[in-house]
Parts: structure tokens; C-alpha cells; sequence
């Protein structure tokens, strides 16, 4: 069966355009003995795979030029030769970007999407959920009356991580791109403040919003943003560095120039960490179960953002970088069968 | 009795020079019932009363312009009229400095010099000691075989905490300044190699020292030199910042400008954390026990530089900002009796 790839067409030197990626025509056999095939219903864009398209030492190994892009996928078993996974069953993994792949039973996960959008297994209960349930309650390790701040506040993670520190009981502020998403974090999700970057002084519009000064800052910004906070930090703050999403797209040889952190960090006594969702592996069980209990009360709220269609997904990937999606940006690539 | 005290005259902009200080001509009476008349032995200068000179938030409250600058001291009990102290003892304290000088008994502790000079109170078993250890024990945690990197390692804290990481086995590699305090860190204290900044690429230099790259960082200057150290950093590295140096001495307006550390802490998962030494009051018991066995037992090195007399504390204070002491920098202002 002929469908579609997406791959690697070039390294991008700054901002990816169209000549990064390239659709491609592959055939997809059937499944053989202790295989399934799956169908690709969503794919998950996010702001880390700008690194992998580079060829640089992180903490994930670089895509190839030539082979496919790679992520977040819920998919659905179509034929199953396996009697881990049955037709119809839905599963997320960390796959190729294809309309249609076998794989192997053990390199996907069973979805339980209990009445929900399989979606949500890429958003509030995947990756992005869980980053933030670990950023912000074990590294920032909010207080009762304290004050959070979030950036990306409207993200995928953003948009978990606020919640969070409001149930734990802050005083949450967000900072923004536009004023429809401080309508939504001040509105939906409850966030006591929005900061919209783009409307100027980033520090005087935190200093209004902070009158208390920042205890927790969630980083997944970077750049002025970060600059903006630090001289707001108050004594033995947190910071979980989760994105530096202003840093991403610098070019070959350019360099995230700004304010040094030190002097901030001594005089707040204040602690940095950077982290991914993996170095947590070991309590994933507790996170998704209480993110679930969460999402399934309706305690915990986010919004996804849809392009339809596996060719939208170049153009959802680099909306990512321009602040177009409102919480988890996806492309549904498939109905349910 | 007519003696000298040194007063803060004007505050700096940038480097403190001839008018940051003026001595001052005081009189000192006898001591009252309760009271001691102390004096002063040694006088402690230390990089961070820089920022007590300006009127900024800090983490310590700033000099007053016309009032006397005060820190580290150890001083002698030449009349008591309290239980609490006998004549001839020597004690420590945060006191203003002058020659004489009056005070409550409780805003001093008892030294016990053990046969050491009483200097040791200020340096390798005071101020700088403690910084140095929990710095570098409770937020370093240098393990067997890992890689730790001091910079400003000839220096009254970095001389401590470099050979706390030997003694836990690591590989350590110090930052300093000169070929002099070079031979002092790889000859005396045993660290494993030297780098010179002043002698060029700092990475580079780092790189040939380090080549299984740098677990912890003990970040006592800032500034150009941290910037060398982040694309170094391994996975789950450790910076405790004990000082900035680099920046103390910023005008009015300046800022302290390099690359922004977010895309380093997220690649490595590494923990960056500012302290001072007050964070660790209830372990002060602890450590000290542990530093003054090793001072004892002469597994602990350190040097002292010490400058003679009253009136070269501004010139002792101005060398830290040069480089000019190996160990502590220290001014003997008299005799003991």
C-alpha cells in the first residue's frame, strides 16, 4: 500500500522553511508474524524537535537527513498478528511520521482514552502533561500563597503547569502572546494574572502582576522573557527550565546573548534546573494517574489546537515558533475506524 | 582612648577607589558592667561586602555612607566586665572595623585556636571554610571519578572546596589567575590540573583538562569564565554559585551581559543553584567539626595572605578585584597580648 512520509529534507540553519521538510511516497507491506499495522489518527508537533533537526550534542540523538521526522503519535491497530494488540485497538508511541507503519507490539502503549479523544493521550495525559506535573510539583514545588509564574503560560505545558500550581494553591500568573490567550488563562483555566509579552515592558507588567515578587518562575521561553524575572526572584525561588523555545531557531554560530544569572541566583539564594520528562521515568504511574483524576473530573482543563490532514503537519510544527496553537497543537491525520 | 576606624565616605560606581574610605579618628571609652573592650587582631576582607557598598536589595543589608564598614573579625578581650569572657581571650565576630572597640558579649563567640594562629577563625575555619563546604557537599555532591571544576581556585573558598572534592574522590581541575597560583593549587593542594584563564581559551583549556567533561562547577567568579564552562556540563551537572566576582564592580547601569545559561541547564538536566552560607546556619556544627579535623590532621591546606596594619584594609580590599591573594586575604592589625 502506497502512503505517505514525512522526512528530513535538509538541516535548517535558523528558522525551518519549506525546503526542511519533503513529503515522500512509501509503500507499507502488511503485518507479519507478531506484528500489527497501525493507522496514524493524530500526530504531536512540539518545540524539542526543532534540536533532533539539527546535528548538534543533546540530550536526544539528531534526526537523519533522508529518513523520517519522528514523534508523539496515537495511532489504531488496523491488522493485528500479535495477541498483545487486537483490531481496533488505540496506541501512542514515539514513531515516524506515516500515514500507515507495522511495527513491533512493544514499541507502543495501550491508550485507555476512557470516553476522552485519543488526542489527549499526546497532550494533557502525554508528554506535555507530564512535564509539566514534574517541572512544576518537583522542582517548583509550589506553596500555598506563593506566587508562579508560567510562561508559555497558554502551551501545551503551560497550560497544565498553571493548574497545577493553582491547586496547590499559588498565586499564578502567566505570561503570553496575545490577548486571546490571556482571555483563556485568566478565563478557563483560572490564573489569577496575565502578562502579554508583546504589549512592552515585560519586568513593569510583572511587577504589577507580582506585587509579592516570583517565588516559582516555569521556564519555557528563554531569551528577554527570562531576563524580564530575574531581578523579581524572591528568596530560595524555584526554577524548572523546562523550553527555551526563544533559542531554538538561532542560527549556525549565533548565540542566546542576555543577562548572566548568577548575580540573581545569590542573591535569591535561588535554585535552576534544568530537566526533560524522562529523568522521572520511575513516577510516571503516580503523575498520569493524578493528571487523570484531573482531566476525568473536569478539575483540570486544556484546549488542543487541529490542523487536519498528515501535509498540514510542516506548517503546525513551525506555527509552534510564531505562538498560533492555544494548548497542544496536533494534526488529525485519521478518523477512527 | 583617640583610635581608627574605617569608614565607608562614599559609595562606588564601578571599582571602589581612594574615596570609597576614609579612616576616622573615634574615641573609645571603657567597657560597662556587662560589656568587653575587644581588640582587633585581624581584619577579614571578602568580595561580597562590594555589594554592601552600593544601595541595592541584596541578601545583606548596605553600608551607610559615614558609618563605619565592618565584617570578619578577631579580636582580643583586653578588659571584660562580664562572666561570659575572661582578659587575653580570643573571640570572633561581624563587628565594625576599628582598632578598639566595645561590645556585648553575645554579639562575639569564643575562639578555640587549638594551637593554630587565630587568623584560621576567619579563613579555612570561618566564613569562607563553611561556604566552601556546603557549597560544595550539600549542593555540588562531587562522587568518585566525576569531574569538578572550581574556579577561583586559589582563592579563600575555592582552596577549601577543591580539596573537599579530592577527598570525595573526584577529579579536580581549578580556574585561576596566575602561574603562581597554579603551582599553588596542582603543588600544595593537590588538584589535578590548573587552567590560567589569563593565558586564553578558557574552553579550550577546559576541554584538555577535562576530557570526560565537567560534573560540577563551583562558581565563584561568573562572567566570561562560566559562559566557557556551560557547553561543557555533563548530564545531571551540578553548579553551586558561591560568588560573581566579575560583576561586583559594575557601574550604575551596566549590566552583567553572556549567554544565557537555559539551553545549557535543559540539554545537561543540570541544577544551578546560589547560596550563602547563612542558608546552612543549622549545620554550621557539623561542618565545622568536620574542617577542623582535617585543619588539624593537616589533610586540610590553606594559605593566608596578610597585609600589616590598620590602614591597608582598603588596599587588602581593592586586591581581591586583582587577583592578588593566594588563600585568605586577611589584614593583621595588631598583636595578640
Amino acid at each position: 500500500m502506497k502512503q505517505e512520509q514525512l522526512i528530513l529534507h535538509e538541516r535548517p540553519n535558523g528558522l525551518p522553511d519549506e525546503n526542511t521538510f519533503q513529503f515522500k511516497e512509501v509503500e507499507v507491506g502488511e503485518a507479519n508474524e507478531g506484528q500489527v499495522l497501525l493507522k496514524t489518527l493524530y500526530v504531536s508537533v512540539d518545540p524539542y524537535m526543532r534540536g533532533r533537526m539539527s546535528d548538534r550534542d543533546s540530550y536526544i540523538e539528531p534526526f537523519q537527513v533522508g529518513e523520517p521526522l519522528a514523534g508523539g503519535v496515537v495511532a489504531q491497530v488496523v491488522e493485528s498478528k500479535t495477541d498483545q494488540l487486537e483490531k481496533g485497538d488505540i496506541v501512542r508511541g514515539n514513531l515516524p511520521f506515516q500515514e500507515y507503519l507495522v511495527v513491533q507490539p512493544d514499541s507502543v502503549s495501550k491508550v485507555d482514552t476512557n470516553g476522552l479523544n485519543p488526542s489527549v493521550a499526546l497532550g494533557a495525559l502525554g508528554m506535555p502533561g507530564l512535564t509539566a506535573y514534574f517541572g512544576m510539583m518537583h522542582i517548583g514545588e509550589p506553596k500555598k500563597d506563593e506566587t508562579v509564574v508560567v510562561s508559555g503560560a497558554a502551551g501545551a505545558v503551560g497550560q497544565i503547569a498553571g493548574q497545577l500550581a493553582k491547586k496547590a494553591g499559588a498565586r499564578v500568573v502567566g505570561i503570553v502572546g496575545s490577548e486571546k490567550k490571556a482571555a483563556y488563562i485568566t478565563g478557563e483555566l483560572g490564573y489569577d494574572a496575565a502578562v502579554e509579552y508583546k504589549k512592552g515592558d515585560v519586568q513593569q507588567q510583572l511587577k504589577e502582576a507580582c506585587p509579592n515578587g516570583i517565588d516559582v518562575y516555569y521556564e519555557n521561553v528563554g531569551g528577554e522573557i527570562g531576563d524580564a524575572v530575574w531581578p523579581l526572584l524572591n528568596d530560595f525561588a524555584r526554577i524548572p527550565v523546562c523550553g527555551a523555545i526563544s533559542s531554538y531557531n538561532l542560527k549556525e554560530g549565533e548565540q542566546d546573548i542576555g543577562l548572566r544569572i548568577q548575580p540573581f541566583l545569590i542573591k535569591s539564594h535561588a535554585k535552576m534546573q534544568g530537566f526533560i520528562v524522562g529523568d522521572f521515568a520511575d513516577q510516571f504511574g503516580e503523575a498520569y494517574k493524578f493528571l487523570a483524576e484531573g482531566v476525568s473530573n473536569g478539575e483540570l482543563k486544556f484546549e488542543e489546537t487541529i490542523k487536519e490532514g498528515f501535509k498540514t503537519i510542516p506548517d503546525a510544527f513551525l506555527g509552534l515558533f510564531t505562538g498560533e496553537n492555544i494548548g497542544k497543537q496536533l494534526v488529525k491525520v485519521a478518523d477512527e475506524e
